[in-house]
C-alpha cells in the first residue's frame, strides 16, 4: 500500500513535469494595476505609486480587493483575529500542514506598486492557476496578506505576523497612533483584538513558507539574474550615540578650547562608514539619524545624537563591529573632549531561510530556465516572523534601479511573471504531487 | 590766547592728573543688581539671569530704569527716532563733536546680567562721577543705550546701531516679528520709524566712541589680566552649503553604491576645523547648524544642509580658508558620489580699533596699575557701526569661564569697577580737560 502510492505519485509526478501549468502573466499585470488605484495620488498614474498605509481607507479597500480576488480564484476568504487574511485550497492528504504563501499589501507613504503587492497577487494568480489546470497536491495550500507589514502605523512592522508568531500582546494592542489604538485598528481591518491570541500559529502548523518579493535593492539587476534565493533576513542592530560638548559663543570660543559635540559626531559618523567597509562580506552600516542642539550657526554644538544602524546575516558580526566602534568612539571622546555614550537601541536576530527550501526555489528556477543568485534580504519581511515557526524560504526578483520605498520603485512585468512562476514550481515541489 | 588756553588746559591737566575722581564701584553694582530685576525669572535671584528680548515689557520697564538713573545722574535723556537712548553732559567747548560711549540692555533670552548691561550702567556712572566731582571736559560727554543690539527679536542685530549708521531702510521698518513690525515695534520704545532718518549720525559727529563690555570669552582670565584692549571687531562670513546624495534603503544599499550625504557632510565638517586650525593666529571656524533629510535611522541620508562659520580680524584672511573649504568640498564630492555647493550667506567685514583709542585705553589701564593685553572681538557690538562713522575703542573685562549669553554669565564686581574707571579715564583723555 504503502508502496504503490509512492509509485503512483512518482508516475503522476513525471506525468506533471510535462504538464506542469503556468501563471497567467497578462492576468497578473491586471492585477497589480487594478490594486494600484487604492491609495493612488489623486489624478495620477500607476507611475506616480502608492500610499496604502496600513488601516487607511486606502489600506481597507485594497483587503477587499484582495479578498474578492481570492473569491475569484475559487477560493473562501478568511479574516484572523489579528487582521490578517487568509485562503486555503485543500490537498489530496489534508491532515498534513499546508505550504503557507503570500506577502502583504500595506504600503510606506509614497511607495510603489511591487513592494507587498507582488507576493500577494502572485500567491492568489498560483491558486487560481492551480484550480484552473486541476492540479492537486498531496498537502494543502494556504496563502496571506499578512496585515501591517510596513509599519508606518504605530511605529513598528511586521505587525500581522508578528501576531501570528506570539508577539502581539495587550500592551501592544493599547498602543496609540493617529488617535486610535492597535486594537481599534485590529477591528477596522475586520479582526477581533480580544482573540489576538487564537492568531498564533503553533511550530509545525505549516509545511513551509514561502514568499515572493522585490529585492529593493541593486544586486540581481548588477548580476543580470532574474531570480534571486534569499539566503536570510539580516540580523538589525541599532544603537542611540549621545555626544554630550559645550554649547558655547562660536565667535569668541577658540578652537583649542571647543568641546565641539557635531565635530566629535562627524568622527563618529566617518568611523562607522570606516569599520563596517573595513571588513570583507556584504554587511552595512548606517548613520541615518543625526539631530544637533541648539543648531545654530554661531553657537559651537553642544550636544549631538544619532542612531548607529548595523544590519548582516551574522548577529555575531555586527555584535563584533559595534565593539570596534565603541572602542572608536572612546578615542575620539578623549581628541574633541567630548563625552560619548552608545547605548543599545533595537536588535533583531537573523532569520536564516532553510536550505531545503532554497533548494526548492532553485530547482524551479532551473526548470523554468531562470539563472538564479543566492543573496541576504537587508529588509526586514513577514518571512522573519514565520521562520521562528518552521521552515522558510524568499525569492527575490529584480528592481529596476534597486529603488523602493519610491513612486519609482518598478519590478519588470516579465520578471514579475518569472517570480510568480518560480513560486508556482516551488510551492507545488514543497506540497508534493 | 591760543597760547594761553593751550597752557592752562595743561596745568589744569597736571591738576586733575592728582586729583581724578574714581567711580562709586559699590553704586555700580547695586545699579547692575537693580536693572536685573527686569526680565528676571518669576521667583528667581540674580544668579538666574535675564530674559530681556528687545521690544518686550522688560526691555521697557529696563530702559525706562535707565532713564530714570540718567536723569539721577544729573542728566536729561533723550529717545532718538530710532529708539535709542542718549544724554549729554556739556564740554568746555561746546562746537567741538562729543565723546560718546555706552551700550546696550537688551538681552537674548536666558541671558545674563553683565552683556550690555554693565557697559550703559558704567557710561552713566561716568556721569555721574564726573558731576559729583565737578570735573569739567573740553569736549561734551554722550552717553547711548543702543535698542536691539542682541537681534533676537527681527533675527538680527545691531539695529538701533545700524539705524544711527544710516543702514535702517523703510523695507526693514516694515519686517514682521512675532505680530509687529519693526515700525511698530520702535514706536513702543518711544522712536519714531517715520522720521528714522533723524537718528543717522553723520561722520564726524562724534570724537571718538568708546564701550566697555564683558569678554563673552576666555582670554582675559586664562591669561590673568583685568583688562583688554580690543584691536578690532572680527569679519563674519557665512556659506550655506548643501549637499545632494541619494535616499535608499539602509538595508538593502550595498556600501560601495550609496551616495551618502551625511558621511559627505561629516567629511566637510572635520575639514572646517582643520583648515582653520591649520594656519597661525586666532581665527574660528564652526559648523554650528546641520540638517539631515530624511533623517531616520534605516535610510541612507539624501541631502544635508550645513551652516560653516569664519571669523577673523582680516576678511583676506577667512575668504582665504573659504577657498580652501571649497576646494576640499570638491575632493569629498567627489569621494563620495554626492554634489556639494557653498555659497556666500552673509559677510560683514571686520571693523578695526583705531590705534589712538587703544592708546587712551592703555594708558588709562596703567594709570589704574592694571595689566592690558590686545585682542579681537569674536562677537559682534555696536561699536563696529559706529566704526563706520568715526574713531572707535573698546575696553573688554574677564567672563568667569568665558561663559556667556547664559544665566552662568559673570563678571567679578572688582573687574566691572576697573573696567567702569578704564572708561572713565579714557573718556577724559579722549575730551580733554
Amino acid at each position: 500500500m504503502q508502496r504503490r502510492r509512492f509509485l503512483g505519485a512518482l508516475a503522476a509526478t513525471a506525468f506533471a513535469e510535462t504538464k506542469t501549468p503556468r501563471v497567467d502573466a497578462a492576468r497578473l499585470r491586471r492585477h497589480l494595476e487594478e490594486l494600484s488605484v487604492f491609495g493612488r495620488p489623486p489624478g495620477g498614474s500607476f507611475a506616480d505609486g502608492v500610499s496604502r498605509i496600513a488601516y487607511s481607507d486606502a489600506d481597507i479597500a485594497g483587503r477587499e480587493y484582495v479578498r474578492k480576488r481570492m473569491e475569484a480564484a475559487g477560493l473562501t476568504p478568511r479574516v484572523d483575529a489579528a487582521g490578517n487574511l487568509f485562503a486555503r485550497r485543500a490537498g489530496t492528504e489534508n491532515t498534513l500542514p499546508p505550504v503557507l504563501f503570500g506577502s502583504h499589501t500595506d504600503s510606506v507613504p509614497n511607495g510603489g506598486n511591487f513592494d507587498g503587492d507582488l507576493g500577494t497577487l502572485a500567491a492568489i494568480e498560483v491558486m487560481q492557476t492551480l484550480n484552473e489546470a486541476g492540479t492537486a497536491t498531496k498537502r494543502p495550500l494556504e496563502i496571506v496578506d499578512w496585515q501591517n507589514e510596513e509599519g508606518y502605523a504605530f511605529n513598528g512592522g511586521l505587525v500581522g505576523s508578528s501576531a501570528a508568531a506570539g508577539h502581539l500582546t495587550q500592551k501592544e494592542l493599547a498602543a496609540v497612533w493617529n488617535g486610535m489604538t492597535l486594537g481599534d485598528a485590529i477591528r477596522r481591518i475586520g479582526g477581533d483584538p480580544a482573540r489576538v491570541q487564537e492568531a498564533v500559529r503553533p511550530k509545525g502548523s505549516f509545511a513551509c513558507y514561502l514568499e515572493l518579493h522585490i529585492e529593493q535593492g541593486g544586486n540581481l539587476e548588477k548580476a543580470g539574474v532574474p531570480v534571486g534565493i534569499v539566503e536570510g533576513i539580516v540580523a538589525i542592530d541599532r544603537y542611540d550615540v549621545e555626544i554630550q560638548g559645550f554649547a558655547n559663543h562660536a565667535g569668541t570660543t577658540p578652537m583649542p578650547e571647543r568641546h565641539d559635540a557635531l565635530l566629535a559626531a562627524s568622527h563618529v559618523t566617518i568611523a562607522v562608514n570606516e569599520i563596517v567597509r573595513s571588513e570583507s562580506g556584504r554587511q552595512v552600516g548606517t548613520v541615518g539619524q543625526l539631530n544637533v542642539t541648539p543648531n545654530v550657526p554661531n553657537i559651537v554644538p553642544g550636544s549631538v545624537n544619532l542612531v548607529v544602524e548595523l544590519r548582516d546575516l551574522s548577529s555575531r558580526k555586527i555584535a563584533m563591529l559595534a565593539d570596534r566602534i565603541r572602542a572608536r568612539t572612546r578615542e575620539i571622546a578623549a581628541q574633541t573632549g567630548t563625552r560619548i555614550e552608545m547605548r543599545p537601541a533595537a536588535h533583531h536576530d537573523e532569520a536564516l531561510a532553510t536550505p531545503e527550501v532554497q533548494k526548492s526555489i532553485e530547482a524551479a528556477a532551473a526548470k523554468l530556465g531562470l539563472g538564479t543568485m543566492r543573496l541576504p534580504s537587508g529588509a526586514g519581511h513577514d518571512a522573519q516572523m514565520m521562520a521562528q515557526l518552521g521552515p522558510m524560504g524568499m525569492i527575490f526578483v529584480s528592481s529596476v534601479g534597486g529603488i523602493s520605498h519610491s513612486p519609482k520603485e518598478l519590478t519588470r512585468w516579465e520578471d514579475c511573471a518569472n517570480g510568480a512562476n518560480a513560486l508556482l514550481l516551488a510551492v507545488l515541489d514543497q506540497a508534493g504531487r
